[in-house]
């Protein structure tokens, strides 16, 4: 069980008091529970997301006999971790649409820096809970579930099950946003439901893009304001890729 | 956030050192989310069940323009709470047998200690919601669904909302069972796997009985062992009353 | 075609004119359908249930090449079996909690007097349907369950399928309440109705529980009660398993 | 409780014994159970469906408020009504395209005989459940539920809740189909299998057709062939008709 | 690509012009799609559906290693084909009885005339999808359905997969019904909506029946109707059987 | 009835002969089918979507009494639309999360550039359906759902309903992609499958972004090649723009 805080940085205050290029606090707390291969507990300020891995020694079906893995996320929100009470996804006897479009994001993101070679036959399945919600979930998401899959990784290495380490860099992501005009980093509940424009970006260690997701529903932005998000995410990644490490060392 | 132990006694030891009429080590944390109007992290050992009470200020169908109110329950566990996966119920559309035979044993257990009129045509909904499994998460959530009502029926009569106090008792809960003929309290995961049959016990604070479901399916029994497994019970649910009073002091 | 009749007993009447301890008469007529391997209608009072047992030479996925069969249970209602008409859960595209939870307890109580390795790679599949309800159905279904699943072993035996008999005992079943507060057998559907405290009963022919599901809704009980209870099932079901075997013989 | 058989006539025998132009013994027994307006078992043969008639005080939402009725029915079958086991709907979760096809083609027939407008703002609801198959269940379910259907009239008639009677005409339903090249009336199970063709034929007591379907998956057919089919139908309906009659009288 | 109309004939005009005997121009374009194996766009006056053929090197379950293939079709319509738009099915996660009841009707309406043991172990798939509705989708459904069928079984027999021709004859369908007493021809959707009795009539090359589909919900009818309409019909498909050569020649 | 071409542009070829920065063909037809308020089938090379605007005069519960209208978009693929065969979703019981991604991505573009408060208490539901499908479907849905509901606007207009235009701008979107490392504009299904990286990009007639999703599951991207597709998305889109007024003067 490892835990760290990440110190803020620049510019005017926001109604949480960060600047607008300053991300939440993060923690991340390994080994949360003990069944899973890789578990995590990551708190972006008042968000926080159980990300446990499982490895299972078989792929799917389209996979099968290709000599090769597979990397893949499930995404919920237990009931009670919003502001009001949200319906049980299982109750109602689906998966919404936003449900589904971020676990594949989540799936997406952590296959781009995986060897599904390296990996062989089996899956590395990520299931991201979020325990309290306050904006920036399937962010954290995919932050808190790279370390669950380095620990499973890590612990398949040491018991001679891989050889090869099939982790090819790290992975991380925080969303931006414009608000009242002006680009802010890591969003919270708060500013995201003012947000004209929304961007999640998704990065790699060395800095390469994995996903760039921007949204305007109440305001279109020009290529200058998409540049400035750009920047301002690159930046707040950075921090969360350096917290990652410190984490896992 | 208020967290306790409860300390153990009698017998002969079983594989986690414990004497056969020994409760699990029990904390319950209150305030665990800050969304839900009563939010518990109840932990029996290594179950760790997350508990959270919402009061919504309406009552279901059947239930409209009759001067009272409702209780209900959902559960769920995540898919790594188990030591090895299981299927998202809300992935694959529908809610076990099981799911729902628990759900409506905690909606059931939790409607035995109110009084629904002096509710008012509100509904306080439990989610029981299981990070973390080792034997007894049905009766854990309900001691733990128990704390979190408490506390959010204790913000409904400090708002004013209620000038009466709705909860008449407490109520909480236990397993117990055969193991190769010896009776035990408080069954973790292997005693329940490799059990003949098993009782979930659940009891008002003036020790009455609300719920009795004893189940054999390996080992049917007599009377007489009928009569042992209650005894045990009994005195496990005793100390589990004094832990929720001790936290809510 | 067996018919038969169970004479009653003792106490103060009921709106019936049973006394407390009296059990509704009680028909089971075998080979009410022609198709599967056992059939039995069985009525106690108004409440009529088709029990209907198939075998069927395939066993679930998880029991393939395990060497031991498998026993299993549907219950449904026909949608007018009821006062007022209930939905069809076929239409409705779902089975309900109330259904699971009661054919999941119709399995587990047949189980419990199998002995699966006898029986071989074969599943005995049992179909309880109701036609008319009046309460109890669940614990008549139990009842009527294993006079079909006994005349689809003697089947297997006559035709040499199987040559040692699986059936290792009976099983039966029946209900016990608590009705303004006299314990009373065998409720009605105005009796259970109006009753603070019920309990359904499950034992094998030589008097040990396989079930113990009792529920207190409106009214928690002493365990003085909770014996009482237990002694008038246990009295009623020595009755129905006399039954049993009366038809069969 | 009514019961009554029509006896035979014609033409060459069948291995049922049965001329080509002979219906099976039909049996129509009213009251079989209890709480529906109108319950009836009809046995045509082997083929034994309970057709229960539920008036309810409602019309579905598109005749809301229109001062007309609504007739609808709802078909089943047991899960071992059939020679082999066949899935229940309700455990799978829907129903087939064939009982949705069924259970239209039921409701399409009994409203050809109801003044909806002089049934008022209400429902009569038919549930046919098939308990014993042996072919030509749909046709056994119009004709008795046509009964179920004229008794609940009775009983809105005779208490006073309607004073004008909705229902126009009897109906009923036979199958013919082309054996071998020969037309018969009324197929059973083995007959219907290796039947090239089929018709099921709804008439009313006038002798007009309310429903005509023909199907050859096997084997097409002429004109000529259709017209002796027809023919044969609106004789073995003519004995259905009398056979209602009878029964209500 | 093949464009042809079919030109009127006799009697008294109906609201479009044309007399009671009248098909709709009719006009069938083949190639309309480039990747099903067969495509045809079939445009009957005002209903335009897009029928398309897959080969698919499998067949169903019920099906394997028994040396035969399978004909088969799925339909559907676009929400806005029809004048008010209605809910997409793939939304609301189900299929209509109606949608059922005529992809089963268009697949048996092939099978008729396919030999399925020619065809070898593969599925010829059709898909009806209705662009544009006005009355008699499920006519124009099969009449087009068998030219795409054909078109699909001349790939196969050029590209040497198939030696004998497995398509037996033609099929196509057409509507009639009784609008105020007069039999017409080939229904459009203001007539259908105004007609007490209608049928579908599906015939193969050589002028058998395969399928005869008369309902009557507002109007029954006598012997001679029937006889009237079967005749409309009879000559209506005749023109629609020359069509489909022509287009394929 | 409009339809018309684009010409390309410069560059090194690929296999279909374009230049790196060259759209496909694009014709927009109008009025393809007769009942929508707004029909259009647009074609992108080989990408085929009947794009069709529904009036409805109805909002979603949420946006009840609020004095605003709402615009939707639903997506499907017809079965036969692409290269082998895929699953009809209504047949599965279940839309895609691909699916439900990409409607929700086309309705949020179309909101993006409509005013909801001058569209009145009314909805503008795009039904976009892929006939056949080259690759970019959901960048075509989008431009061709854009003429589609501003045709159903301008009918609005032209009948009174609205005085006021709700449509602020035009909205259009193309797909581009790292293939073998080279920025490619519109790719087509071959050039889509072995992309490294993709992006789709939507963008106002004012040349604002509404949605920028680009995602690399193959190669992750520097934040220089993001920015030259995003250059290559923008001289894409302005043709785009052109053509749709082009087709609307």
């Amino acid at each position: 069980m490892t835990e760290t805080g990440l110190s803020p940085s620049s510019k005017p205050a926001r109604s949480s008091g960060r600047s607008a290029s300053e991300l939440r606090p993060v923690f991340i707390e390994t080994g949360y529970t003990r069944h899973a291969e890789g578990s995590v507990l990551i708190k972006a300020g008042d968000t926080h997301v159980l990300c446990n891995a499982s490895v299972l020694e078989k792929v799917p079906p389209f996979l099968k006999g290709k000599g090769q893995g597979w990397v893949t996320a499930e995404y919920g929100m237990l009931p009670r971790s919003t502001h009001t009470r949200s319906d049980r996804e299982a109750a109602r006897g689906k998966q919404s649409g936003r449900t589904q479009e971020i676990q594949r994001l989540i799936g997406r993101s952590l296959r781009a820096v995986f060897d599904l070679t390296a990996l062989g036959e089996r899956t590395v399945q990520l299931d991201c809970d979020v325990l309290q919600a306050d904006g920036g979930t399937r962010c954290a998401s995919i932050t808190g579930a790279w370390v669950a899959a380095a620990l499973a990784v890590r612990g398949l290495l040491e018991q001679g099950v891989l050889t090869q380490n099939p982790l090819l860099d790290q992975v991380a992501a925080v969303s931006v946003g414009l608000v009242s005009g002006q680009a802010l980093l890591d969003l919270d509940y708060t500013e995201d439901s003012g947000c004209g424009a929304d961007m999640n970006i998704v990065m790699t260690g060395v800095g390469h893009f994995v996903e760039v997701q921007g949204t305007a529903e109440g305001q279109t932005f020009e290529r200058k304001a998409l540049d400035e998000l750009l920047d301002l995410a690159q930046a707040g990644i950075t921090q969360l890729l350096a917290e990652q490490k410190r984490v896992l060392a």
